[in-house]
This record gives structure tokens, C-alpha cells and sequence, in this order.
């Protein structure tokens, strides 16, 4: 091997080092996917506290001190809490540092996305972006299983029985609302119809039912709230809506789980003759925790990528999948081909 | 736009002209296919008649008469019967096209492949190998899966029921039959043990039986030939082996089945505490007709990467997912993502 070779070897085996930016669940969840990673050296964990260690013994840094280690840290994990964290802080820490996160207003999705791609390209990063379980994982499976015999109906998405941070914060938003807490549940009698009929298109509001649980600030008024929610449009007006009243405490249990589910399934007639069904199932026990995992397989990615000086922002779609792996890819072509 | 834009524009909705090499039930497959695909022309069958017409109105010629259309045609889907012919066909035939092909010979891919990369590079086409449903989506599944966690036990891979091509070609190959088939049987407790305990490994033979219908040539002696199918070493050997013998007309009418399935699956404890199960299924009617529909997905990314000028061999596991679509990135990162 000459010199040259030598070098570039060393370059991908040294470990990258990374950092969390937050650390709530999710922040939590990429610190223990961490651990079982070689390729990854975590150095420190951005938040709003300062002088802590983690119980991996990580040391803590406030998140606005960031930018002092543009040269010793590689990657960080953009774990913020809230959706607008990560539409603040993206944009500005892909200046100094690669970065992956798992952004996930779907409507956002493209802007976010380009606009990041200039940055990055400009500040010689990379960025992989909108990678979670959904947008991220359920999302390649709608790609491959839409991308295959086109013509026919996209696949059908399922999400739950498990919370929806979105709609959750839609009912928190309602005045006289103290806390509340929104599970999707799926209509498992749509699920068998797609499963089972051809090209099956259900309605968007037949899809899936939707269980709230609301804890009412002192003097609002139940029923008036009950109203709001269940005509909330594009959120809730059509769904089959239930809505209950818990304390605060039932609630906050409720908010210690964190299950969710997945579903894709297309179904329809190969050459307009021969059925052909396919689907894909996820059932995760901790939602963040998993996202996590994905976060950190995309990190993966963000170290080949930027090693091989391929800067910009990337989507799950954007990404060959050999570099979703920590195995080299003619051991892959040898091993899971 | 500018002209160059236009130009460019023009060039990728321009329908890309396709052939077909070999009409078995796999070309016939990718005639259907391509039907519903504006983005291809089919203009031409190769195969060892000549002289014909299509169902669809596709004109015949005969195969050693394809270099002489190599101004004529950008794309062939090679659907050769047997193993042999793509190992052949394809090394010579990527000098001239572009190429889209399903070898499944696994233990071999990863040469195949390397090979064919050095000759597409230098005669600037492009090659898509390896693009069925196995190898090909459920490899791709193999890889996502593996790369999520890959700490934990690789994700289990069952087939069927279905029949396999390379064990009925194992047991013709013995003096005194005349022809068979057989059918891999996934063992149903072992499937659900895989998706139950966490990190399970089972035992390769334990997890398919195989059931065997044997023709035999006149005079052939039916318990000599049952031990040498049951003591195969690597295809029969300790695996919960069944061999019928059957008239020449049951087995034809075997053979016109060509259902087949294939399920992955992975289920571990994310970050050693949450418990976390992905799975994909896959049911088909036709083998080759869905073997067809993704080796038409995947004329879909050989277009796309010759008009970038990104020559070489590809595997599934090589191409970003939005290669896989008919539709613009940018809608599917609004659409899909």
C-alpha cells in the first residue's frame, strides 16, 4: 500500500468526533447508540446546562459556546426538542460542523433541505437531514415501494397506535388547554382492505382514528374544548376524534411511554395480472430511542461522505445505501447482495 | 432556460430506446412492464427466433445480430434463461448498451459486478446488475436493516413457499432424473421465533424444508436417487428433506406456477432496553413478472445516471433511492420524504 492509501485508510478508521446538540429523549437515545459505535468518538453534549456529566461520564457544554469548537469536534447530532430548534440551529452550526438531524415537518421538508445544501456546499460540510423513523425510514420504503410499478396507487402509510408530537401540540395550542397528548390509532379494517384489495385508495380520514387525552387549565370549559378539537381542520375535522379528560398525573405517565408503529403496503396486480403485495412493518418501543439509531446510522454516512468530499445537505433518498452501513461495500456486495 | 438547459431537458424526457435479450417468462415480464413506462421505447427482441412479432407488436431478431444494433438502441434488459447467459452476454454486450440484468448467481455478484464496472467505465455505458427480488429488494432490505444497530444479530432472511431455481437445477443434475422441481418451505415456528426473541440466531438448515418432486428416467432406481438428493452437501444436507416422485405431466403443471415469497426480519433491543422489529414481506404471484417489474424500475436509474455520465457498474446497494423513481427529486422530497 503506498503512502497516499496508508493516509486515506487511517482518515476513515479514526474515529470521527461527535457531539450531541440537546438532550432530552432523543439526545439520550444517540448517546447509548454511541457507546456500540467504534467509528465515533463523543466528546461533549450541547445544552442549556453547563458542568454536568452524563451517566456515560459525557461532558456538558452550553449550547450557545457551540461554535468555540468548530475544530475539535466533527459531527454533531442535532437532538433539539422543538421543531423550530432545529430550523434555527441547522442553518447556522452546518457553517462550522457537519451535522445530522431528524427534522420532521414534512411540509418543510424540500426548503429546509436546499436551502442547507447551499450552506453546506459553501462551508465544505455535509449534512443529512429528515433522518428518523418517519420522515427517514418509513419514507425509503414509500420511495422503493412507489418507485416499483409506478402506475399503480402509491403505498399505503399507517402510522400508531402511538403519540403524534404533532397533533399533540395542535391541542396544546387551544386556550384553556394545560397539557394533552394525542395517539393515532390506525383503522385496522382500512389496513386489511389495502393489504387485500387492489390499488385500494381509503380516504386520509378513514385512515386512522384519533384518542386525545386533555388536562383543562382550572375554569376551562370541557365541552367547549371538546368542540375546538374535533373541528380543528386539516388535525382533526373528519377523523373519528375521541376526546377524554385525564389529570395532570394520569398524563404525565402516558408521556412516559413512548411506542409507536409503522405500516407500508402497496398491493396490486403485477402486469395487471399476477397479485403482488408488498409491506413493511416497524414496532418500536421507544420512539426517540429508535430515532436515534437512525440518526446514528446517518452518521455513518455524513463521516463517508465527508471524507470523500462530497459537501452538501442530504436526504435519505439522496444516499446509496452502502453508505447507510459501517461495513466496506465489497464486503457488503460478498455478504447481503 | 437557456439552450443548454433545454437541450438537456429535452434529453432526459426523450423515451430512451430498449431492447429485450431472451423471451422467457422474464422478457415476457419486462414487455408488460414496460407498457405502462413512457420513459422507454422497446424496439427490438433478441432471441433465437427472428422473423416474429410480439403480443405487443415488438419485432423479433435474432440475438447474435445485436451488436449491429448498437447505434439503434441505448438500453438492453438482459432476461437470459440461465445463469451462464448473463455471465456471457453481459461482459460483451455492456461494450455497446447500457445494461440492466438479474444474475442471482450470489457467491458470484461481487466479481460480476467489479468486472463489468471496469468495462462500462472505459466503453462510457452503464450497468444496473443483481436487480431482482433476491438479490436485489430484499437485499436492500437485508442492508437497511443491518445497518440500524448493526451491533445487533443481522437480520433473518426467509424464502418461500416458492420454487428454487438453483436447487431443482441441483437435483437434474443426477444421473436417472429426468426433471424436477423444488419448493423452499420457510419453517413457520422458526419465523416466529425470529420475530420474537430478541437477537435470535437459528440454524441455517432449520429455518427452510425442502420438498422435492422428482421425475425419474426410465429405469432409474427411485431410493437410490432419494439418498443422493437428502445427502447433498450444501443444498439438501441436513435440511428436513421430502422427495416425491411424480408423472412428467404433474410436474409441467407445477412448473406454470410461479408464486414465490420472501420475508426479512430484524427485531432487537434498542439501545439494549427498547424493544424494536422491523420486518418486510413479500408475496408474489410471478417470479419472473415481479423479477421483470424491478429490472424496468432499475432501466429507470440507468437512464438517469448515463445521462449524468456516471458510467459503471452498478448494484442495488450503489444507487441513491431517487434514481429508483420516474419523478423529480425535488417532488419527492415535497411528496414522499
Amino acid at each position: 500500500m503506498d503512502e497516499v492509501k496508508k493516509e486515506e485508510t487511517k482518515k476513515i478508521l479514526k474515529p470521527m468526533k461527535v457531539a450531541i446538540v440537546g438532550y432530552g429523549n432523543l439526545g439520550k437515545g444517540v448517546e447509548c447508540a454511541l457507546q456500540a459505535r467504534e467509528e465515533f468518538e463523543l466528546v461533549k453534549i450541547f445544552s442549556n446546562r453547563a458542568g454536568l456529566k452524563s451517566p456515560f461520564g459525557t461532558e456538558f457544554e452550553l449550547t450557545k459556546h457551540v461554535e468555540k469548537y468548530a475544530k475539535k469536534i466533527d459531527l454533531l447530532f442535532l437532538c433539539g426538542g422543538s421543531y423550530s430548534d432545529i430550523e434555527k440551529i441547522g442553518p447556522k452550526t452546518i457553517k462550522l460542523f457537519n451535522t445530522v438531524d431528524s427534522f420532521d415537518t414534512h411540509a418543510k421538508l424540500e426548503k429546509y433541505i436546499t436551502s442547507l445544501d447551499k450552506i453546506a456546499k459553501k462551508s465544505l460540510k455535509v449534512a443529512v437531514s429528515a433522518g428518523g423513523w418517519d420522515p427517514g425510514l418509513m419514507s425509503m420504503m414509500r420511495l422503493i415501494f412507489n418507485s416499483i410499478a409506478p402506475e399503480h396507487t402509491f403505498a399505503n402509510a399507517f402510522w400508531g397506535e402511538g403519540v403524534s408530537q404533532g397533533h399533540s401540540d395542535a391541542i396544546r395550542r387551544i386556550k384553556g388547554v394545560k397539557n394533552a397528548i394525542q395517539y393515532t390509532i390506525p383503522n385496522k379494517s382500512v389496513m386489511k382492505k389495502c393489504a387485500s384489495k387492489f390499488d385500494y385508495v381509503p380516504k386520509p380520514t378513514e385512515k386512522h382514528g384519533r384518542l386525545c387525552y386533555v388536562v383543562l387549565e382550572e375554569g376551562a370549559e370541557a365541552s367547549a374544548i371538546k368542540e375546538q378539537i374535533i373541528n380543528m381542520p386539516n388535525y382533526f375535522l373528519g377523523y373519528n376524534t375521541i376526546v377524554k379528560f385525564v389529570s395532570e398525573d394520569k398524563l404525565m405517565k402516558m408521556q412516559n411511554k413512548m411506542y409507536h408503529k409503522g405500516y407500508v403496503v402497496k398491493n396490486f396486480k403485477c402486469s395487471n395480472k399476477f397479485a403482488t403485495r408488498l409491506s413493511f412493518n416497524l414496532d418500536i418501543e421507544s420512539n426517540p430511542y429508535f430515532t436515534a439509531e437512525i440518526m446514528v446510522m446517518l452518521g455513518g454516512a455524513v463521516k463517508k461522505l465527508h471524507s470523500e468530499k462530497k459537501y452538501g445537505a442530504y436526504s435519505v433518498f439522496d444516499l446509496p445505501l452502502s453508505y447507510l452501513s459501517n461495513i466496506d461495500r465489497s464486503t457488503l456486495l460478498k455478504t447481503m447482495l
